[in-house]
Formats: C-alpha cells, sequence, structure tokens
C-alpha cells in the first residue's frame, strides 16, 4: 500500500523542490488538517512533468496499439486494490458519505475498462479507406486512408466535485489514454491525498506492465502557477478541464494566445434550465416537487447538471414552492466539498437575495464547518432578462424559480442563458403541441442533453450521452466528457497516401489485423482492403 | 443572367450603403480594371447579413431535414447554368487559364452534389441510441439518442487561390449547408466579380425552392473592418477561412476574445516538406525532379499543398538541383492571381536569399504585370534550425533544398517546422527499412496527410482525404476542410433523454424513416430502435 508523500509523481519518482510552498489537505466536515503536509507545484515541476510526458509518449508510438486497454485495465484493477485506505481518504478529504464513494469508485472502474475495451476492439479510429485507381483519367487515383490519432501529452485538471470519476483517473484521463496520449494531472488542491493515492495506482500499472514510465505525471498545489505552466508549455498539446467559468476561461484564454494555440475541453457548469409546461404541473406536481428537491439536494448541489433555475407558469408557482420548500427541509445542514466552494455559495445566494425583483423563499445559511442549509429563490420573466448575475450558477444547493405568464416570455429567458450542460422539459397530456415542439427546439438550441420529464442530474456513461453543451457550459459544443465519445476529443485527423502496407498503423493495414469495421470505398464492412 | 451590381447579398436583396468607399477587380495579366465598381461593405452591413442568416436559420429549423440537399443540387445546377460567363468572369480576374477554371468548376460542383448526397442519405450525423431498461438496479436506466446538429449562422471567408472550389460557394460553404447552417459568406476582394455571379446561382437556388431567403448572405471588400464585425457578431456560431496565417491567426484571436467564443476552422496553408531518402533518389532521380517541379510549378506555386522545403542528402543535391532547374525553365513567366501576391511573393523570395547560409540557385524575379518567374534555392539542416523564417512558407512558385548530412538532421528539422498540411517521403528499394518507419513516424507527427513516393499537390474529395493538420497549417488539427468529413466541423453534439418519438429528429426516431444505419447499444444497424 503506497505511503502518502505529499510530493509529486514526475517521470516515475515522488519528487518536490525542497523550496517549494506547501498547502494541507483539510477535513471539511471538522476543519480539522489531514496530513502529510503536501508540497506546492512550481513552474519548473511542471516543465519536468511535460517534458516526461513527451519522452513516454514518443517511447509509446513503437507499442503494440494495445498498451493503452492493458494500462487502464490495471488501473482499475489496482484502484479496487487499494481498497478501504482510498475510501476512507476520500471520506475525510470531501466528506461525502461512504456510499456515494463507494457507487463512484465503481464508476470510475467502469470508466476505465470501458475506454479499455474501446481501445482494445480497436474501431473508435473512425479508419477510413478509398482504394487506388490507377486507370482513373484524367489522373490516377492515389490510395487514401484516414484514422485519428494520438495527440500528445495531455494536461488534465481534476474536478472538486467528482474526486474519482473526474479526478487524476477520471474520465478525461481514461478517454485520453485510451486514444494513446500521455497524461500531466494537475490535481485538485480540495483532495490531495486522494490525487496522490489515484496515481499510485497509475504508476504501478506502468512498472508491472512495463510501459514508459512518463505516460502518467502528478503535479499537485493550490494557486495558478502549475496549471498555466502546463497549459503553456510547448509538450501539451491539449487540456481536459473540469471546475468553474472563471477557471476554465482562464486556461481557454492563455492557449489561444499561446504562438501554437492548443485546443482546451473545458467543462465549466452551467444552470440546467427546467421548463415546466402547465399541463405536466398540473398533472404531476407532487412527482415534480419531489424530483426537483432530490435533484438540488443531490451531492450537496454540487452536480454540474443540478438545476439552477426553473421555470413555472405564475399561476401555479405558489403551490409549488411550498411543496419544495416541503422536500427541502428534510436536508437541513450539507457539509460542502470545501470552505472555499461553502464560502462562495454562501456569497452567491447573499448576491441572489439582494438583486432587485428577487425574492428569497427559503434563505440559504452557513450551518457548521463546511455546512450549509439548502436555498430557494424567485423572480420573474421580467427581472431575469434584466439582470445578467440571474443566469450564473450558483453552485450548491439552491435554486431560482422564474414565475412567467406565457411560454414565449420563458422562452426568451432560456434563450438568453445561451448554454447549458441540459435543458429539461417537463410536458403533460394537455399541453399543447405545438408549444412543446418549439419549447423543445429553444431548450436544444442551448443545450448539450436535452430531457423530457426527468431531471438533469443522474449522468449515464454510455454511447449515447453527450456531457456537453454552448458556451459557458464548455468550451467546444461539439464535444462530449462523458461517455465513449470522449474519446474523439484528444486525437487528431491524419491521412496515408500510397503509405505501403507494412508502414501503416494496423487499423488501416489491408489485412484489418484488428477485424474491426472500416469504411471501404463508402461501405461498412470488416472485410480486407485489397 | 445577373447582371453584376457591385454591391451585397443581403436577405435577398442586392444592397450597398450609398455612402461606403469602393473597390475595383483588376485583370492581374493586364493591371486593366474590370467594372463594375464594387462597394466595400461596412460593418453595419455585415450586422444585417448576420441577422438575415440568424432570422433563415431559425426558420429552417421546421423544414424536412432535406432541404439542405436540395438546395445543394440546385446550387449546383444554377452554378453549371452561368455557362461561358461565369468562366470568362474568373479568367479575367484570376488568370487562371481555361482548362483549370473550367475544371474547378467541375470540381466545385461535385462537391456541392456530394454533400447534397451526404445531406440526403442522413446518416452524416452519428446517429447513436441506447434504448431505456426501467428494471435497471439501484436507478432505472433512461432512453438516450445523441446525434449532430447544425450550429446556426457560419460565417465562411473565400479564398483566394481556389476562386470556386473554395470561393464563397466552395467547401466551407457546402459543407456548411449540408449540416444545416446559415451562411454569411465573405468574398475574397481578387476576384468580386466571381463572387457575386455564385451568389446569383444561391439566391436563384433559394428562390426557386422557397426556401428562407437570408440562408446565403454574401459581403464583399478589401480590408479588415467587415471580417472583423462578422467574427464579433453575436449570431455567428463559427467561422470557416482559407487563407495566409496573418488572416487566419487574426480571426481567430478575435473567435476567441468574444465573450462567448466560438470556434475559427482555418487552413492557413503550410511548407509540406518532403524527405528524400538516398536509395529513392538515386532508383528514381529523374521522376522526382520532374514531379518536384511540376509540384512547384502548379497553380503558379499559389496551391496549399506546395512543396516549399525539400530535404535532399548533401551528396545527392546538386544533380537534383541541376535536374529541378531544367524542368522550371520551361516555365519562365508565371501570372499569379493578384498584384498583393505577386508581391509578398517577390519580397519573400528576396528576404530568403538574404539570409544567412541560403544559397540561391535561380531567383525568382517579377517579369510583367503580376508575373513572375520560379525561384529555387538552398540551406543545410543547420540554418534551417536557427533561422526560423526558413520554416515560413513563400506563397507561389519557389521551393527552399535543404542538404542534410544524415537522416537525423533532417528528422530534427521536420520536428521544427511543427506543422503541415501534408508531409512526403519519398523512399527506395534500397533504404533502410528501420529509417523508412522513423522518418514516417515524424512526418506523421506534424502532417494532416503524409505521402509516400507521391507529391503533395492534387488534393483527392472523398471520405478518407484529410485537409487538415497541426498549427500553423491549421487552428484544428482534428478537422478537415476537404472531403466529406469536413461536415462535421460546423456542428455541435446533441443529446435527448426519454424525448417522446415525435418530438425526437426524424434520424433519432423509432421507425427509422430515414432508413440510415445508426448505432443502437453498441451495435451498429439499419433496424428499428424499440
Amino acid at each position: 500500500m503506497h505511503k502518502l508523500t505529499g510530493s509529486h509523481l514526475i517521470d516515475g519518482q515522488w519528487r518536490q523542490e525542497r523550496s517549494s510552498r506547501t498547502f494541507d489537505a483539510i477535513d471539511p466536515s471538522t476543519g480539522a488538517t489531514l496530513p502529510p503536509v503536501f508540497f506546492s507545484a512550481v513552474g519548473t515541476e511542471a516543465n519536468s512533468a511535460a517534458e516526461a510526458a513527451k519522452r513516454a509518449f514518443d517511447l509509446s508510438l513503437d507499442l503494440p496499439p494495445k498498451w493503452s486497454a492493458d494500462l487502464l485495465d490495471k488501473i482499475a484493477a489496482n484502484i479496487l486494490d487499494l481498497g478501504n485506505a482510498l475510501l476512507e481518504r476520500v471520506e475525510k478529504e470531501t466528506a461525502l458519505p461512504r456510499a456515494r464513494v463507494t457507487g463512484e469508485r465503481g464508476r470510475t472502474v467502469n470508466q476505465l475498462k470501458m475506454f479499455a475495451g474501446i481501445a482494445r476492439e480497436g474501431s473508435w479510429g473512425d479508419a477510413t479507406i478509398d482504394t487506388a485507381d490507377p486507370n482513373r483519367q484524367p489522373l490516377p487515383k492515389p490510395d487514401l486512408r484516414r484514422m485519428l490519432r494520438a495527440r500528445g501529452p495531455i494536461a488534465v485538471f481534476g474536478a472538486s466535485n467528482f474526486p474519482l470519476a473526474f479526478g487524476v483517473c477520471g474520465g478525461d484521463t481514461a478517454s485520453a489514454l485510451a486514444a494513446g496520449n500521455s497524461i500531466v494531472a494537475k490535481g485538485h488542491p480540495s483532495h490531495p491525498g486522494t490525487n496522490e493515492l489515484f496515481a499510485s495506482a497509475v504508476l504501478d500499472a506502468l512498472q508491472t506492465l512495463n510501459l514508459p514510465i512518463g505516460l502518467f505525471n502528478l503535479v499537485q498545489g493550490p494557486g495558478n502557477e502549475v496549471g498555466a505552466a502546463l497549459v503553456n508549455h510547448p509538450f501539451i498539446e491539449a487540456v481536459g478541464f473540469t471546475g468553474s467559468l472563471r477557471g476554465g476561461r482562464a486556461l481557454f484564454d492563455l492557449a489561444a494566445k499561446r504562438d501554437r494555440p492548443i485546443p482546451v475541453f473545458a467543462e465549466m457548469g452551467s444552470v440546467n434550465p427546467i421548463l415546466l409546461l402547465r399541463g405536466a404541473l398540473s398533472e404531476n406536481s407532487a412527482t415534480i416537487a419531489n424530483g426537483l428537491a432530490q435533484s438540488i439536494l443531490g451531492g450537496a448541489g454540487q452536480f454540474c447538471t443540478k438545476p439552477g433555475v426553473i421555470f413555472v407558469p405564475s399561476s401555479q408557482v405558489d403551490d409549488l414552492s411550498q411543496a419544495i420548500v416541503k422536500a427541502l427541509a428534510a436536508a437541513s445542514e450539507l457539509v460542502m466539498l470545501n470552505y472555499g466552494l461553502r464560502d462562495n455559495f454562501c456569497e452567491r445566494c447573499s448576491h441572489l437575495s439582494e438583486i432587485p425583483g428577487v425574492k428569497t423563499i427559503v434563505k440559504s445559511n452557513p450551518t457548521g464547518h463546511a455546512s450549509i442549509s439548502p436555498g430557494l429563490y424567485e423572480t420573474d420573466t421580467e427581472h431575469f432578462l434584466s439582470q445578467l448575475a440571474l443566469r450564473e450558477e450558483a453552485f450548491g444547493p439552491a435554486a431560482l424559480l422564474v414565475k412567467y405568464e406565457n411560454e414565449a416570455d420563458a422562452l426568451r429567458c432560456i434563450d438568453a442563458i445561451g448554454g447549458s450542460l441540459t435543458a429539461s422539459l417537463h410536458i403533460g397530456k394537455t399541453d399543447n403541441p405545438t408549444i412543446q415542439k418549439r419549447a423543445l427546439a429553444h431548450l436544444e438550441s442551448i443545450a448539450g442533453r436535452v430531457i423530457v420529464n426527468g431531471f438533469p442530474t443522474g449522468v449515464e456513461v454510455n454511447d449515447a450521452v453527450v456531457h456537453g453543451g454552448p458556451y459557458p457550459a464548455t468550451t467546444d459544443s461539439n464535444s462530449t466528457s462523458v461517455g465513449s465519445a470522449a474519446i474523439r476529443r484528444f486525437v487528431r485527423m491524419v491521412a496515408f497516401q500510397n503509405v505501403p502496407d507494412e508502414l501503416l498503423p494496423p487499423a488501416l493495414q489491408n489485412a484489418n489485423p484488428l477485424q474491426i469495421s472500416r469504411t471501404i470505398n463508402g461501405q461498412r464492412t470488416k472485410a480486407n482492403a485489397e
């Protein structure tokens, strides 16, 4: 079992610059400091990690393509082998209940295995072949073969709210490794021990499988220096990030300003609007009120897909808000993931209640160490449209009811939101079909996932899911950070023209040694390419 | 037949602000001004065009999805109907020979028809379905369905060097329309009459098919004001560009600085390195010399894929350069597309010849109106590595030979190039297989298309082609601007959760009304989804 060192994993070594600053892991339910002391990485350590990742990536090009599948499977097994030591550390650093931690570990391990399966199967690269025709007039037609290829070293910024599933061995790392990239992970400083345990699982996997040791590196620390150093490093080819709009945008801006810009796939949360039509609410008021309350309270409101803004017909808003308040009251004290998130959330709620036109139904209050009580606020469409601040995410257990007189007003508000991970619509048998259709079109235009008669929290990990959406939900609305399609982010498109068979990647060779489905001369087939 | 007006096409009207500046179309072979006078668009006209494109896009959402297929086919037919009037105008504005203009018109029409076919067939959206399981424990599994959807109004900046195939009805417009977007095209000021004729073909198609008239708009003019206004307009959702590194980077920077950043798919040309191994050159010296000369001279050197840097074993460089010079001499006077390109090219060649370590083998000289003679220059790997200016594109009929002592030196130079549309490798029977493999890996790492024993000019338009590559070749190395995969740029990913069948896009409906191939629960099938 790995004993925590408080240092960084760089090129297979636990290292830190002796002169650097330190930081502590804090138990948010007690405020207690959790040993050991952690060292804050400095720019030179970020550089060393990027260089190690580049050397390892270059070495990996000579390995059989299934190396990443073996690695991901072994990481998954090693995470389970960490056993209670991991669960206990996560619990202490995050105050998440054991059932949630165990469940999220399961999701994390399943994600790693899913991407191992995708990497091993091999068809994710979209192999496409147009064979030659030497007799074509006026010019011979060349042989052309296209597929997706790894980019190189990827900087992954772990999230605070999913310390396992979007931590340093989470979805970004799994999908980037599956495609054949190497990793420099920046651990979220809210749970550094968790990050180090994950890194130890990867280190053991790399050693056991005798893979290039720099394929995975971990740097830790609060502040922006090391993250900026990573994004600016010439060897870093892309960035994966889950966190705040401010943080994601800062990385995006740095990456865009480089001499050679690189893509940033940042998932930055959103307000996840829900539009309740009249019929839906009169037919299913109790179910909707309870569903909303559960969706607001889940993970102490710290899910990216928490419903933040709920549009309610004005004649029905009082009944609904009373029912939600009743359901919220069951959870009077929720421990948040860290003091910073709790304080930000309280500040946001205080600000919210001071905005003209906003009525505080239940005020969200700090209750203990990093704890708060849930909140509920109300406004109308006119104020929602005129006050930009009402369209910002409040990351925690609170929501804003927006009462509307007619659906057109609500749809104007939804247009103004502009970008969200999800958008939900509740429809009843008695709701006008034309209004249903129009409402869905508006919701679709701003969201990566639209939901009918359901709630946005609870994200499936499968082929059809999209965890993405227009800015400010993400920086790339043509991608997802969850599900199998996430592998298409950390890649680039390459075509091979008249390249001899023995020099082609296996996925493109004539004999189809990977036995994958390919597109040959416009037809989908597993046949040979000759 | 459309009579040229010199104005812009905005919301179906030929319009211009009476107060605005004007510019002229110039015949590059004579310097003569070609009537009419063209009006330079101003910011307010760009805004009107973006607003028209937005209104039309919103209206298009209620149309059956094949509207774009019908439109593209009709545009293709209308372009052919423009007949000699189009061919003559292109010839006058560009000095391209008739055979080239006719050939490029064929490519343009075929591209439009190819994308019409892709839009009509319907499977490009990658429809993926994971069906529900209400009995799953601990939570029911929802129904999730994912596909690619249009983004909205797209700004397309036409290229100067392919006035038809990458003009205002070129590959960017065709692929963006096919996916269901609307267009504001910025015509290249080098051939405004050509642009207006194309726009007239689209206007007639929109009118004939009774489609929203603002689906295609054209603004014209030199300078940066109108382009910047477009990229900054809140209704514009993405940008397609083909042109210079400076121009593409300027648009990329503007788009990245917006409150809500939008993607820019800019193809900015490149140096297209060719690595000649010893064996290849001793076995096929005449073929290689002639092939290089033809590839340098094609289109007067104004192809994005023109080979700009050629690595040659030092012992063979004199023989090769003599053979190339001989082949280049056949074309002593080449008319370039406009005076600006010619002057830039001459300046670039003069600068090149003054860089320490560069030997001028044949100097490129201005010879007539917008004419020049081809040039050839030589340096060694040491100077190539130390002089950044040697890695910049010279857009015109010139190339730089880089003599190398050993392959490792040449590969270091290729790594330093960093990004290119293409990279080519010539291998012979006697070349070491390990060196072949290593060279191909280095070339692949910097290019969107790698070619063995061939030349980079001449780009196929099919499923497997990639016209893209790492920066500075493009701003998005996971995309192509040529071929069927170009449709995946101007789109975003959307998932539908528990959406009733009648509210789903046809591509995702249970009965598979489009009869397309979809991925259902991990299996590729044309079956129904229930």
